[in-house]
């Protein structure tokens, strides 16, 4: 493709003719696609369906502790799912906590938890002017869960090895901010691992709140899509190096493993957080769904079950990926007017357009039926300054759509991009 | 039996040897009973056992609205159980949530969400001195959730029907008094359904408080003993009719209908209460296990299907209580050392023993072999100013042991009367 940037205007109003045609030929086919939510496919999920098989009457209702997973009883989960999650998370299983089916309501009821009770220090909530770290793009629901809370979210920019850590560091030395939202591995939405060095840098910090939390949701931990995945430094080791054992909360849920639904959510921590957590936990509830935590635990009995079904899932999601990667290279290639992330697991791919183009990108999409990740959504209060990112989202479409999709969007990106391009030069 | 309250110094001191003697026999059996929690035995979970068929790879996993309960979406539960729960609480479906697994979780976040958001006013951490109204004797965990966030509990004694209303509409004028618990069917422990009165009277209260609620845990709302049931009347209609609908937040599960580790939850109320419930529920979760909601909306089809289903769970509730109150009735009748309720329902009988008496019951059925609900848990911050209540709880134990337990327990109760009757006679 040629430079957009380079275009004379003659050139530039010659491509949109030619960008204008092809997008209300699209238009025309009547379109129904959605790349807007990371939610799995239905043939992801159905990788998951001798689970119903799993629990029943023929095979009892007992967890290898011998307790009748109907009744009453148990807080922190099962003991064979703590120590699976612990090989997962390089954790020991009394670090973990197994919840019920969401792991964002673990880190809301936690959030709440130091609102009203502290994090070892003074309630939160009666404490003013509290701020939270927010790396962009990041992930709208981490970000609407502070916000909810009251707190001012600071934007930090993300870079390919993961957070800016000069300015986090430098964040950190005001006493008001009291955490930071981490996705370390496949990040949402640009699919970036943390570098050792940032890892190292996070567990290093030496925050002037000594409540200062980093949740670490390690979402994507063993959501590869190709047989060599990212590798991600231990943030508890690290911080136990340190001198932070307490510095970390970390998440991990099954949503993309089993069902979204329907899955097994997880918190870990030092043994003093998983102490602290506990004893709130037993005012709040009777504890977790142990059954639904039993099919988990039958259907997954070591990590290399996990292993290979993760590798049945990357099948599936590799070529919807890769077919979306493929378009953007085929249409946006050096035109000046993009950038993307070729992520190697996740859920997400992160794509940038001219300033000011987001929006009207999604606006473009819509109108031809293919609806996004509305602009913005992946910063704090939706408001993207740059109005240039957005979050495609190609797991739950079939392949067939996912590559009408993409045509429909990087013609759109081109539509916007010319639309920029000519009236700066008229 | 005789009064032992009439008895001579002499003849107390022959009963005593008498029970003692017993007692020592008893002892040397080596019972391991328990009668502490409110635990549904196994033959009463074998009932819901059909509920894992129901759900599965041959059966789909749509809700009769087409949705895919496997993957993400829906806040306020599957639409067949709200329609369902409406009609068991005499409410519109849309004045329904279904949650997770247990109503306990709904009622402690809810409060949670005063605590920093409000209940339409001024966000319940922001004010000091806050009261909570606990009828007592009453259930040990909604009295926990109220001393985590700080509240002083203020008990109200319990009258045959209901809470004693002349002091809940005194209490009501202090704008520091934010709520009162309920569990206004077969109340826990002493099985009460509240009085026409008493409900009207609840729903009639013009608290100081704009934001005062109701707690109203309507847990036992099926949950007859006997073919003719308790009849309580509908607060929510009542609230209505005096010009309080946001007053009451009405809560019901199926714990003890199907699993109580894998239960639905319910929370439901005004329009308003509703819309406001949502909205803060939103930040905090994914949504509810649909998977478990369709389970249970298959199984349940009509209200006549949980009624027939709560008639089973009462063939095998039944023999248990009344194994316990014959026993009762054989020992201590006329013996003016003890008084118990005779529930029509629930989950729990009541047993006020002389003053003083409780925790040494308590301690004396635990040397036989035979765990009782700490003396004292029924009432707030675990502490019975008379020393007299204890909770006895006959769904766990089969009948064998029911009935043994009950003579343990029994003789238990005259040994401590014993006791202190011969003191005070020294």
């Amino acid at each position: 493709m040629s430079d957009y940037l380079k275009m004379s205007r003659e050139e530039l109003a010659e491509e949109f003719k030619s960008v204008r045609h092809e997008y209300e030929h699209l238009r025309g086919l009547h379109l129904s696609l959605d790349m807007s939510r990371g939610k799995p496919g239905f043939d992801n999920m159905d990788l998951s369906g001798e689970m119903f098989d799993l629990v029943g009457n023929d095979t009892g209702f007992k967890n290898i502790s011998g307790i009748d997973c109907r009744n009453y009883g148990g807080l922190d989960g099962l003991t064979e799912l703590k120590t699976l999650f612990g090989k997962i998370l390089g954790l020991q299983p009394d670090q973990i906590i197994v919840g019920g089916n969401s792991s964002l309501n673990m880190m809301f009821d936690t959030i709440a938890q130091a609102m009203t009770h502290g994090m070892g220090g003074e309630p939160w909530c009666k404490q003013d002017g509290l701020k939270f770290i927010c790396p962009v793009p990041g992930y709208d629901r981490h970000f609407a869960v502070t916000e909810y809370f009251g707190f001012e979210l600071i934007p930090v920019r993300m870079t390919p090895e993961g957070p800016d850590m000069n300015a986090v560091e430098e964040l950190v030395k005001d006493s008001k901010v009291k955490g930071i939202w981490c996705v370390p591995k496949y990040s949402n939405p640009e699919g970036i691992t943390y570098s050792d060095e940032v890892v190292r840098r996070m567990a290093r910090l030496k925050p002037a709140a000594g409540d200062f939390r980093i949740f670490w949701d390690n979402a994507y931990v063993v959501h590869d899509l190709y047989d060599e995945g990212d590798r991600l430094l231990n943030i508890y080791d690290e911080c136990l190096k340190a001198g932070n054992p307490d510095m970390p909360l970390i998440f991990a849920s099954t949503s993309k493993i089993t069902f979204p639904g329907a899955g097994v959510a997880v918190e870990a921590g030092s043994p003093n957080n998983v102490a602290m957590l506990k004893d709130r936990m037993k005012y709040q509830t009777i504890g977790p769904d142990k059954l639904n935590q039993l099919r988990h635990a039958r259907m997954f009995r070591t990590v290399d079950d996990v292993k290979r079904h993760m590798k049945r899932h990357a099948a599936i999601l590799r070529p919807k990926f890769e077919s979306v990667i493929s378009e953007l290279v085929k249409q946006l290639s050096d035109t000046g007017i993009a950038k993307w992330t070729n992520p190697r697991g996740g859920y997400f791919i992160s794509l940038d357009v001219l300033e000011g183009c987001a929006k009207r990108v999604e606006q473009l999409c819509a109108n031809a039926g293919m609806i996004l990740t509305p602009a913005g959504a992946t910063y704090p209060y939706g408001n993207d300054p740059l109005d240039s990112n957005l979050r495609i989202a190609p797991s739950y479409p079939s392949v067939e759509e996912i590559k009408k999709a993409s045509v429909v969007l990087c013609i759109a990106v081109r539509y916007a991009a010319l639309e920029k391009l000519i009236a700066e030069k008229a």
